[in-house]
């Protein structure tokens, strides 16, 4: 029946949390019945953020009454980790952070700095990423660990030449983000706007807290660079991979054959603008190849708040119910 | 039966038109199913409009070819005044350009320097701003003239001090607009992004071509100047209305009152940004009292090419056809 | 001698203290000796700005010990009544803050919720608009309190009209700032990049705190309504003054010879983008009537953080030092 | 004498040669005499150009009427081809467009589509990046080639590493430059401000016309790819060199060896926004190693009008002249 399955948002006033109650407010089969916040419990929703009509109010979380069908966690690092194993078996979770991404504990370690405590989730968590990973076993797990924004966009790019045995040597990600990235919070001058407006600049230019997730499933390394653009959503991955005598009609074949039958993978002939997909689940792709140094060059882009973040989970979520994949899911960008 | 109306939009790959098509893409009872354009017919509009997930095909406007329950005219000004009798009767007709907004048709030609040929539309034309106007009479008639972007958030803002004989003397509204509201056009250095980018400025200060369109329903002089904001969505507008003796708290009551019932119209509690409103159809009123100078001043947003344009002409189509009036059309905002 | 006069600036690592900074590296007869910063000193001023190239050490500020011509404070409320009567005497005093703005100390408190300590300066203040106060005040006061940025733009714009006896009615002023006019502070998420791109927004829609400086010269109430431009620089008034019957060419020659011959004013034919004036200490001016409501409009653009602050504190500071008043102030935007 | 050398801007509403006229208003030894356009003959430059306050009046270019010390030539390609020659003997020419950057005139016919008509001018034409080659060639040189702008902060970052034999393989060059580099030409809806706002796309993906200039001094194929920041102005290069077995310390050593004395190049120690150099004559550089993939990384910014075109122009001018290099040009930046 439409909108019968129950959703808990836990952090539903940060940009995250948010964009999933926007999203599911025109999903047919999913209502928000839940809104967690852990500074703002007690007011409504809609005061916290007024771009949103709902009627919803905020409150505190506690995992033993949150009676829904799947959980949805928007916080920071560690509380997945400390909460999904109360979760899991009572409703379908999907964690947006890093928790339960990095397989290997001890790569997990080194890059966010805490130690990892392994719940027991009586099953594998799975890495959502539809596109690229098994979907039955998306849709048999207890816990979907949703991709960073980041490798979103560069595994989409670089998996079909990786897969097909074309890439060579490291891969050069350099890669773009609008500020929403950062989050809604003001501890740094960093992401005042008067910083940054108007302006443009590399930032962890060796050893972003993503590039261990690239690696992990390109099985190699990668030498990655995010940048932040002066605008709230987008983000843009321009993947250098070199892979020696090609074309670029064989390059656009391969990927086209790729991501033939995916609802929000887009192959175009033309370069993409952030701006196309904003809004909307899809993730544009173009191929080119440049014959003087032998590099295939992929660009792709997606909203980083729709198919890096919250659009994707929704995506996860339809294929744990056993909905069709793009149901509710925008696939139009806002523009201009 | 879902989808089962067919939709032309005439003028599609302008930004009014394929908003149109992209708002449509999640309406329950509308397809579109002609797509025309005169400089880009055979083309896919989806090259046209790269954000477009549509399949449709651009094709030239025949009127006579034209088989669909709804056409919505997104042209220049004179286009409807030409076309619009060989199609009602057939359908059911809304036009975004200013042909059929004002009553006078010597207004209507010093305004827009161009005779009004006054066409046999078997009918009375209608101001299509539903707030404010007998939904009764836009259910029947034969041709809706969309009204303009700054009118519809003007008018919102100031009648319910006018219907309620508060205002006196003349209306000062100080509107703000984002580029969009210019069309899709090479016309002009003027709207270049480096020409605009990080800048503000007023234009048109006195004799803007919707000053007569807000005096039409205000019923009186109005002193109005628009100005543009760097950003390509969103409008505002800050209404300074004299109303002597008065206070916050009964300002507020009259607009909760007056808009009590309006899907689309919310009275807020703090001062609005275009943001908050932006992709949606809904248009936020702030009210304050002026205790020092008896003024009361009122400020609305709305998405220009939404409760602007294309969603408002949506709302439109939804009273002609018999349909809930806010079917398939977006109350949440896209924020960040 | 050039060069000759030593500077302090008190706050050097705020928007207004590093543009004081950076404008007086090309002054060719004062330089910036001591640079103060209450919560970096013993940083590198250029660690702190990183657009600056200046080999200055941030220090504490010791008053005592502070041996230069000019010092500009740039503090927040209460710090120049707390400091100034130790600085008077010793040295030329230029406040940015409203600590000496308001002549009614009632209002002051009223206003800015503080009480008024009035220290004995040995002589009485000035406010600092050269263009409408008596120049030889400036000179010869011992502390100038600089403008703020909406009673600079708003003042230039309407003291004409009112001066000549034309202004009737209550002045209705609707101003737009970029958001530097916010400071450079973590204190409030309201400043984040990502909730202001895009948006555009009233604020303090009645009650601003420069209304009643604006009244203090303009001699009568003033319908004041401030707003935030997604935009870093730039402030533009637009000001609706009814004066009854009179034509666009009167008003225009008005404010010709009103400001003949200032080097920094300067009335245009046509309406004035906040842009053209960046970085520059111009006022660009233009003026228009409306005939059927018997407005004057003028609309006045400036950059807030130069002739709305930091240039015009240099502006004051030449006029002290009896330097012809544009020495060394750029007239020139930056555009694009 | 102060200001005694008489300049000759041809095209000088045009974003470049305006920044020229612009910034030579505050050169002491400098004086534009003459300001060309092609369209706009005629008319004030300050009605062309409403954000410079000078008083000169455009005028059609006659190349036998120049009579002044300095020529900058700011227009399309072919434009210096066909006068230059009538130019050199008479004054210093300073060619802002690539006519004369290749050397290799099948390149340069390959790359530009257009015969090079190689025309005599009494001495061989010099790159003019002041940094990169010999400053006594480009004092002596008859006309100087200005660099693009790409090609300026492209070089600056990976020459050191170059000239070090450190560059193993193809560098990957990922640059992103403001919308200003695009000129001020309404041929495009491309450009226009809703098109671009609050997007960020590459473009040219392979084969721009600045790389063949890139690697004319590289002397080896460099990968390279340009993005459009919504943003008008600053251009930021990150440029990937696998050097093997390395460090970060070892690698900003080399630069700030390399750029020690340089007035206009500063190594930094986090990385750069674009922002920060606004305005400016300045190269910031930001340098980093990836001990994963043996990668250098360095990150420049340049403000694309000012060191990557009038700024540049201006140091070469200054060389020719026999002036201190860094006459009359900002180091500053303008913030926010």
């Amino acid at each position: 029946m439409a909108g019968s399955y129950r959703v808990a948002v836990v952090g539903a006033s940060g940009y995250g949390g948010a964009e999933i109650v926007r999203l599911l407010s025109s999903h047919p089969c999913a209502t928000v019945t839940v809104a967690t916040s852990g500074r703002s419990a007690g007011r409504a929703l809609r005061d916290e953020c007024p771009w949103l009509s709902t009627d919803l109010t905020l409150t505190a979380f506690e995992p033993e009454k949150v009676d829904v069908d799947v959980v949805f966690l928007c916080q920071e690092a560690g509380f997945a980790m400390e909460h999904a194993a109360n979760l899991v078996g009572h409703a379908k979770v999907i964690d947006l952070s890093a928790d339960f991404r990095l397989k290997d504990h001890g790569v997990f370690e080194r890059t966010y700095g805490r130690p990892h405590t392994n719940p027991d989730l009586g099953g594998e968590p799975e890495y959502g990423l539809p596109e690229l990973v098994d979907r039955e076993r998306i849709a048999a797990s207890p816990l979907i660990a949703n991709p960073g924004c980041y490798p979103t966009a560069t595994l989409l790019a670089i998996m079909p030449l990786i897969r097909a045995g074309l890439a060579q040597g490291t891969p050069v990600v350099d890669a773009k983000s609008g500020v929403s990235g950062a989050g809604r919070s003001k501890k740094e001058t960093d992401y005042l706007f008067s910083e940054l407006s108007g302006g443009f600049k590399p930032y962890a230019v060796t050893g972003h807290r993503h590039n261990p997730e690239i690696e992990q499933l390109a099985g190699r390394p990668v030498r990655f660079t995010p940048h932040l653009i002066p605008a709230a959503r987008g983000l843009e991955a321009t993947c250098h991979v070199q892979v020696g005598d090609s074309s670029r009609d064989a390059l656009r074949e391969l990927f086209r054959e790729s991501y033939r039958s995916e609802p929000f993978v887009s192959v175009r002939d033309t370069p993409p603008s952030t701006k196309q997909v904003l809004g909307s689940n899809r993730c544009d792709i173009f191929v080119d190849y440049d014959a003087r140094t032998g590099f295939a060059v992929v660009c792709s882009v997606i909203d980083n708040l729709v198919k890096g973040a919250a659009g994707q989970a929704i995506q996860n979520m339809n294929l744990m119910l056993g909905l069709p994949e793009d149901t509710g899911l925008p696939k139009d960008g806002i523009w201009p």
